[in-house]
């Protein structure tokens, strides 16, 4: 024995589950996957660790404080703290044998050495898709249209995808005057619904704006009704800018792609106020809230952006992409009870030999069973009571106990674990009996 | 634009694929995950980065040297270097909350900065399962029945399952009187098949071992024949040593499991030579190569040990797994011309509209696909042409082209890529054509 212990232990910031919340994420990442993969987004994979010179190649901003960077050998590298600088890192290194538009989806761990708080991690995971290369606006409705059956999927009560456009709001804005400020003001309109109306007046005509700037800020934000009413409310407004007009264009092509694709209107709303705080965004942008959990915020946001890879190559190419932080979103939907894991094991049937004797036949049965589901074969020396009691813990839903004489007669004993019945039953008929 | 470009590369010994390779990757790691579950393996996720003093609590070793470690605030953190080790750190730490057997699996990348050279990757991934706190030698047979299956589907050719016992191979050193150098004699019998026979004599005679000794070795690692036969002659020897006799009784049962569970004997051998470098492998030990690519070396490898928890527990808690390091593997394959990726793409069916005014229509049709296959919609504004050069490109089986025609009559013009056939069909058999 080791007499010199250590205490396992992890650093602060960094989480790990317990199985059944670990099959609950899981169940979650599957779901995103797979609905990505049925956009045909093909999977992207890069490595955790960059060169640092070539990761804050766009440089400062408050990320950079944050990232794990360390010197080993004669290389600076730092851990990755998004997922789309090393895609612009791959598609500049790669843009010769990638085919455009490219479409690619990645599901990693991002890192960022985040001050320790409750539901802040320092290590979690991203799910990003973008399309990269496109400058159809029909491609920017894929996006909704994928949060939309991936939060159909999840089931957690109805959403909100709020969509918005960054170039109408700066044409907006510039069309009223405000072009200088024009940035100072969306990042007040990107937060309006979490200050009172004074602090927001007080905001604007502290970033420029005069009293009849603010009267039509305000004017234009309250803009409200059905998608359709709000671009025909856009129409009418006396704004002589042309990204005004071509954002609200985009806006129009996105709500009308989004009608053509099946996406329900009630789920998917214009929305004047949403802008995105990040400076990167200068087409549509998106954000998604759970209708009965709005305390949660935005469970995944997104938008298009003009140039993506101008850090490494002189060919621009633009991108549009939304990002689901699934580490914190799984932390928010459990503390708000939203999802309850229950399953121990993707395993819902044990088999259970009575006596050592009966190996042979269970393990048989095991491989029998196993040709259409998940299963684990028991063969611990113990008694039937611990067997069944580890069953239990692990959560099972069948116990198939094998016994002399079910291994005489081709039978097994069928344990309904929820419902604590037995039935004894002949092998051929066991798999049509676990549904 | 920014005229200050950052060349985009990769740290030395960092990996990354294109799209084909990253597709054909993803579906051998979805083999072994599948397979794993079906085992009743638990999915597990532990951080990439721990604290330096929990990871390296053993001390010592090559590896320490390869460790990726720096410090972070008040933390010394090291990026983990395998997957065992993060392992038996969780078990520890959690052991109230785990049920024993303890079944899991983990997929993930590991970091060891080695000296760069083809093959070899400072960040790789590697697939463990390993069942903890389990004494029962049937749980050593679900290794390679599980090997077996993932290898069977691979779909490489066929492969053999080595296994041996190391209780075995000291008990039957020990028994011929070679106790205190046994550990290096097992060594030298480990790496017999890569040195002469003349080196292997000299090795053991350097070991300690006198002449008599040498032949008892030679002719123990010379037991050939079926599993039983190996067995029945093992038995007949005159080793008067409890360590022999236990692992010789474990490994009949290894090999009566391997019979129950239905694992070819052709694949699954009894190999007295296999020792696995490894110090802290105590019983079973395996092996997997493929038949036709011996120079592969082992693509699979594991076996028991005894106490994997004792630098984080008084509690020891013994344990059985193996690993497939894919990254290697896959390299290894690819430079073999054992796999050949060639779909660019998950989706096999693009949809693509003729002009932009068939745009909803194309969404329409591309919406239907999708209920049953991945597909992409194709709407940036391009000739006929380009449309198709691109689902050339990407490697799409069919192009479903919609035109005013198809769009008033609710069809559309199927297109088989491969063959270059094009048929109009009515969209409601569209799916059942798709084959």
């Amino acid at each position: 024995m080791n007499t010199n212990i250590t205490t396992p232990r992890l650093p602060s910031g960094f989480n790990e589950y317990l199985p059944a919340d670990q099959i609950e994420f899981n169940r979650l990442l599957d779901i995103i996957r797979g609905t990505y993969e049925k956009y045909g987004f093909t999977p992207l994979d890069t490595p955790v660790l960059e060169l640092s010179e070539v990761l804050l190649a766009k440089g400062g901003g408050e990320t950079e404080q944050q990232i794990y960077r360390f010197e080993r050998g004669r290389n600076d590298l730092s851990l990755r703290f998004d997922l789309t600088v090393p895609l612009a890192r791959y598609v500049a290194q790669h843009q010769g044998e990638l085919a455009f538009p490219f479409r690619r989806y990645q599901i990693g761990k991002v890192y960022r050495a985040e001050r320790a708080q409750a539901g802040r991690f320092r290590e979690f995971y991203q799910c990003d898709i973008d399309t990269i290369g496109s400058n159809s606006p029909i491609v920017d409705a894929e996006f909704p249209a994928i949060i939309n059956e991936i939060f159909e999927t999840f089931n957690f009560g109805e959403f909100t995808i709020r969509i918005n456009n960054r170039r109408l709001l700066t044409g907006f804005f510039t069309g009223i005057g405000l072009a200088e400020v024009s940035s100072q003001v969306l990042r007040t309109v990107d937060k309006m619904e979490k200050i009172s109306r004074t602090e927001l007046v007080t905001e604007l005509a502290t970033a420029g704006c005069n009293e009849g700037q603010i009267d039509k800020v305000l004017e234009f934000v309250a803009i409200d009704g059905t998608n359709e009413t709000v671009l025909n409310t856009l129409e009418t407004l006396d704004i002589d800018n042309a990204d005004f007009r071509k954002g609200l264009q985009e806006l129009r092509a996105l709500v009308q792609a989004l009608n053509d694709m099946g996406v329900p209107e009630s789920r998917c709303r214009v929305d004047l106020r949403i802008a995105r705080g990040l400076d990167y965004y200068t087409g549509t942008v998106y954000e998604t809230t759970l209708d009965a959990y709005p305390e949660l915020g935005s469970v995944c946001s997104g938008g298009r952006y003009d140039d993506l890879t101008g850090n490494y190559t002189k060919n621009e190419l633009s991108g549009v992409g939304i990002s689901i932080g699934l580490t914190r979103l799984y932390y928010k939907l459990r503390e708000a009870g939203i999802v309850t894991p229950t399953r121990q094991s993707l395993a819902e049937v044990i088999v259970v030999p009575l006596t050592d004797a009966q190996i042979p036949y269970a393990l048989e049965v095991a491989s029998l069973v196993r040709e259409t589901r998940a299963v684990v074969a028991y063969t611990e020396e113990s008694t039937l009571g611990k067997k069944l009691k580890y069953a239990n813990r692990m959560g099972m839903r069948y116990a198939v106990i094998v016994g002399e004489d079910e291994q005489a007669g081709r039978t097994v004993t069928l344990k309904n674990m929820e419902e604590g019945s037995n039935e004894q039953v002949a092998l051929d008929s066991l798999i049509a009996l676990l549904v």
